[in-house]
């Protein structure tokens, strides 16, 4: 009998999970506040839904599969894909269709270049409207996001491909161009004149001193209207490619000063993508969030919760007699709105019951034994620092509250 | 190009997925309350750590299939099997392990049957503990679950499969006692004798007499002094069984009075279950919360929310001078914490701008006209009986809250 999870997949306990759902909580509320709702597609579809859509080698990637009809299906792969079928398959949604997504999907990655195979997606998008301002609205919630969950100094390049496209790059060229910040100045210009382009350094002369585009000058005033500030908050970055093909204009992404793991969060305009799905092209632009960067970031610059529970009072059991006593208090504590427990091996020693929360990472243990039933008081025990005082439970629900 | 999902497959468009995502929220709290902590597997196992665990008919429901390692894998099932593993796989784990989980599983069901392949489970389980009290804190907290998000009158029907064993039931003829709910008591004495159980009657007679076992005893008593009534919010069933064979004690499942589609939560006692996973046997309990099936007593009973998008502020643009303005007041809203939108179509006439704020369901639109700027008032509808005013921002933001 195998006991483990499959290569590139991850169990995530108490600790981990904790954490990803404080992550996930914070992103949605900022999302909603942005006015983006709530959107779920299925982790599987139509193999013809998904082939086709994010280039030949991403086509290697996808789980595909026969299921037990027969039918080809193949395992989420992005959320871009999916909404853009939700678009075209429900053709009453209010346009612009403004959502935010947040599922896992599933690649067939190398592993042993620190890929996972299952991992949280986390997008925000707006389909149906061309206006600068809706890729003013995803870059602003964007930076929104990170001043929520407190990473500091969050920075979006930002460019627009339509100048790639006025000076003649073809794709292949645009993808060296990406590569800048990764390999170089030098590399990038031999690479470029391996690819015939011999005017290399000229044409970078010329992307250094390139201006904003008519929609990107737009774009910037929004967010300036919006109270975020050039060059401190987000700027113009004429060498920005982005890897994604579908991409038409707007393209942009998250950088931290102070994290040196890479983007944090990468999106653009892909005005087309939707049209190869519904017949009726509709204008889109969105972003995706790098969930496990972001909690890799937090970490590193140690702004994340070290909780191991959610757990906040553990109520002993010090006798037989005493259990209902103890009973009553978690309860109370728990109609207080006190993550609490009470043991569940009654028959174990105080002293054992004490170990077992404090490995838990339980902040506060109760003791009522019948002393303090007496009295109407609880023993409070302060795990972290080992203190102990004997308060009421009014007492120990207001230390625990003001606690949070 | 198909654009469609997958028979019983389903998109939760924001309608859905706001009412899903509340539920979540509401379920997540109580658990957490009752000192339940966080857990998170993989949509894929090993095959193997999946087969056999269910039963036979089970396993052909099983979507597995060959990766592109050539390894055999499997969807998630279940939740329970997964804890399973994880208990095995780490044991470092502090025991009693208390975890919650709410993720999707899936099976190749008969979709005519109104079953659906891909659905949310949501769990509670205790492992370690043998102790009727980890009994009583799972039928508690599912209790309260139901009082948190307002279903009225929950009953839980409790009984313990070891009075079966001490009558010398079959487990085929536990399936038979189980129908009694569904085909009455005759077809029930009619299939126990098609089975060779001469004694049917009497064996009826003997389980409407039965008494509780002392396992049910201190459970009874544990949900008492939790403040819970017996044959109010718990009874004692001496004729429910529960499909499932991993049972082994208590088994409980949850009705409503009011609701006639079935129980909302099932589970019970199942000590030998992990066993097969780590060698060491480990004592568990749990419930499964039936997602779909609360969401439809919540409809049923007209208990749920008809919000259609989170927004709560439509900002038009009235004209392109007086965009900033409306730009810095969407941000003042959300600042405030109002979930709120701009116009993304910043060129169509206010009318149309209007249309779509209402055609989303958002419940307030501003206008901001050049005499609004000028008084530093806003026009304020509410769209969901055309009225409208002239007020401040800040009694904007005071309306809004007080609506929440």
């Amino acid at each position: 009998m195998k006991t483990q999870t499959l290569k590139g997949f991850r169990d995530f306990l108490p600790a981990d999970a904790i954490r990803r759902a404080e992550l996930i909580r914070h992103v949605t509320e900022v999302f909603e506040l942005y006015g983006f709702d709530r959107l779920e597609t299925p982790a599987l579809e139509y193999a013809d839904v998904l082939l086709g859509k994010y280039g030949e080698e991403a086509d290697r990637l996808l789980y595909l599969f026969e299921d037990n009809g027969k039918r080809r299906v193949g395992l989420r792969y992005d959320q871009t894909v999916p909404l853009s079928r939700v678009v075209a398959q429900y053709p009453d949604l209010p346009i612009p269709f403004k959502r935010y997504q947040i599922q896992p999907v599933w690649r067939a990655e190398n592993t042993q270049k620190g890929r996972f195979r299952e991992f949280m997606q986390c997008d925000i998008d707006t389909v149906g409207s061309a206006d600068p301002l809706s890729d003013a609205e995803i870059i602003a919630a964007t930076l929104s996001t990170m001043s929520r969950i407190g990473l500091p100094d969050p920075m979006m390049q930002i460019n627009d491909r339509t100048i790639f496209d006025q000076l003649g790059l073809t794709p292949a060229e645009v993808i060296i161009i990406d590569k800048l910040d990764k390999i170089g100045r030098e590399k990038v210009l031999r690479q470029l004149m391996d690819q015939g382009r011999n005017d290399a350094d000229r044409l970078f002369t010329t992307l250094e001193s390139s201006q904003p585009t008519t929609r990107l000058t737009s774009i910037f005033e929004a967010l300036e209207s919006y109270g975020f500030k050039r060059d401190v908050s987000f700027a113009f970055n004429p060498f920005l490619a982005r890897g994604l093909d579908y991409y038409t204009s707007t393209i942009f992404e998250l950088t931290l000063s102070g994290y040196s793991g890479g983007s944090l969060a990468g999106g653009g305009r892909y005005d087309r993508l939707i049209g190869t799905f519904s017949g009726r092209d509709l204008p889109a632009v969105g972003i995706a969030f790098g969930f496990d960067r972001i909690l890799d970031a937090l970490a590193d610059l140690h702004l994340i919760t070290d909780r191991t529970t959610a757990t906040q009072v553990y109520v002993t059991v010090f006798s037989e007699q005493m259990l209902q006593q103890s009973l009553r208090t978690v309860q109370m504590l728990r109609e207080a709105g006190i993550s609490s427990e009470i043991t569940l091996t009654s028959s174990d020693k105080l002293e054992k019951q004490l170990k077992y929360a404090d490995k838990k990472g339980v902040p506060y243990a109760v003791i009522i034994g019948p002393d303090e039933a007496d009295k109407n008081e609880l023993t409070v025990k302060d795990l972290r620092n080992n203190s102990q005082e004997r308060i009421s439970i009014a007492n120990l629900i207001h230390k625990v509250t003001s606690d949070q």
